[in-house]
């Protein structure tokens, strides 16, 4: 999508294949700073420190990794050591370790052409995760189509959390392609847009990114929801997800789970979008997904703009405890459905599995 | 309680009966400042502005404010016009309205002894306020206890949401009085303080008030209560309330309300804590209270320490519509208990109107 009119992806090579660029995240909205990764250490850094997130933009990220760690290193088993060292980068998000998986299955089956299946591998999961939140943004469209045609006299008023915008992703988003898709396609919406702290994404990221292509939002804090739920100012809530299990159960951003139950408490549909991608299949039920603690002076201090400038301001008392969980687990039976690139299904192991048999 | 080992009550008056003390909370943690309130403007603007907040605290201001009036007007019109513009000062706690229509019908009956009896009156509300406070602390003690005896191996994890501690009364607080009871009782508590965006009163002042006394407490932002409650890491909640109905909604900071759905659904007892005061017969139910709206300023940036001065950093892109609602209902089914100073109640009509007939 577009940054002041001109089109950009989250995540591109240069051209003679030698390093890969990214927007540093961790600087928007405030400033737009595109930041070089040449080898693994970089990208380690870059996914580990957030100038990256969001689970499929992790996952490709990290192929890039694989891919610049297969320039500079001379064994499969150096590469191996490699590949185990980025999955520990963050732990939540399974797309991270899916990528990098995928990558070293198809490298040991053939090490001498290492570099060229690495870069034909990770080109291909960026292009295809392009095509699978556009899937995603068309089985959602009809969602929002649906809620439309029952009251066409106003917008759509669609509640997210956190950012699982086109900047989580390389392009369109999975919970925002839905929306995108909606107002290209002339349906009037309205984002309640989370701030979603401690890292403020919502406000940071969401916030500008509708805002860059003309969708009407508000910003909100994360308390308020549960009220314009109450109020029936939500049709619908749509977030991402960082890692779904089999039983439909979903690892999102701290905080999803208490819209969830909001979403349920007051009757607005609750869905969360996703590729197959971030299906952790090996996984009974959420319990079992790692939550990732970061450290807390992402809680104590708040980053924003002063006098022109990026400073970080500390709102606690020093010394005060302080503990900074990233993720919930939203349990299966608060969603109303998962929007995948390959539809929109309900959340249980019978029809996640059907999914992935297609 | 105590600030840095010295006895501090939220208000208080100069010896001669011509102002009032209170601290500027919004600037707590970072700095203690004292600031004098010599007339009605000055205590509309400390309730509107937010230099003291909380129900109880507004109350007893608020009759301060009508007080210091009588000292500068000279009829009983001119005294009600003064006592309809505090009312304005803020909507949703109950309790501005309350301590200010009460001197104001003890007034009318006696002009002429207005001074002595706004004095009076205001002094035995705040007298009043203190012992209430105690008194609920009891009761909500005998809570605390209960659950440390089924568990005496471990401290009593309780979660609160913004500040209804001594800082938002006159002293021992609503919601805090029964966690500073168990501590001094030697009961080992540790306290789950949520941030509370937008202003922050839980990072900033419930945060310092524990540390201050010595409670052990941990800061989390406002996402992650849900998910400790999942994860068996609270045993119950207490908070405050702004407004309470006749059928026991609760009015209680935005938030509240999301925290009670994710206690209902762990089953975690819920508590909320307010003086008979805070109680509004004449509503049936919640939707009735009117919500505070305030400046989008407030959720567009963060204040906090920078270099050691006091600044304010903008999280948000330039021209985000922003909305700033301040407090939610939280339907009396998922409230466990209302302690009061007359004793711990079910949330519902009958027992709310037994109350007010003792």
């Amino acid at each position: 999508l577009k940054i002041k009119e001109k089109h950009f992806h989250s995540i591109w090579k240069d051209q003679e294949d030698k390093f890969c660029q990214i927007i540093d995240q961790r600087q928007l909205p405030h400033k737009l700073s595109i930041h070089q990764l040449h080898n693994s250490k970089d990208v380690f850094t870059a996914i580990r420190e957030m100038y990256v997130r969001g689970a499929p933009l992790i996952g490709v990220t990290a192929a890039y990794g694989i891919y610049l760690a297969s320039l500079h290193t001379d064994s499969l088993a150096e590469l191996n050591k490699v590949a185990d060292y980025l999955k520990t980068a963050r732990p939540t998000a399974v797309n991270l370790e899916w990528a990098v998986d995928l990558l070293m299955e198809k490298i040991s089956e053939d090490y001498d052409s290492a570099q060229r299946i690495a870069l034909e591998e990770a080109n291909r999961i960026r292009t295809e995760s392009i095509a699978e939140c556009k899937s995603i943004g068309a089985h959602g469209l009809k969602i929002i189509e649906e809620i439309y045609k029952r009251n066409p006299d106003r917008p759509v008023q669609i509640l997210t959390h956190c950012n699982a915008g086109w900047l989580a992703c390389v392009d369109y988003g999975t919970a925002t392609a839905p929306m995108y898709l909606a107002h290209d396609a002339g349906i009037p919406i309205h984002v309640w847009v989370d701030e979603t702290r401690p890292r403020n994404q919502g406000a940071r990221i969401t916030a500008f990114e509708l805002g860059q292509h003309g969708i009407p939002h508000t910003l909100i804090v994360d308390n308020v929801g549960g009220l314009l739920m109450q109020q029936k100012k939500v049709d619908l809530a749509i977030v991402g997800s960082d890692r779904t299990a089999r039983n439909g159960d979903v690892a999102n951003k701290i905080g999803t789970y208490l819209k969830a139950l909001a979403a349920c408490d007051n009757d607005v549909p609750f869905y969360v979008a996703l590729p197959l991608s971030t299906f952790d299949l090996t996984l009974d039920s959420g319990v079992q997904i790692p939550i990732e603690e970061r450290s807390p002076t992402e809680v104590e201090t708040v980053q924003g703009i002063l006098n022109g400038k990026i400073e970080k301001v500390k709102i606690s008392p020093e010394g005060t405890p302080t503990l900074n969980l990233g993720f919930d687990i939203t349990p299966a039976k608060f969603v109303t459905g998962l929007i995948t690139n390959k539809g929109t299904i309900k959340a249980n192991e019978k029809e996640i599995l059907k999914l992935f048999k297609q």
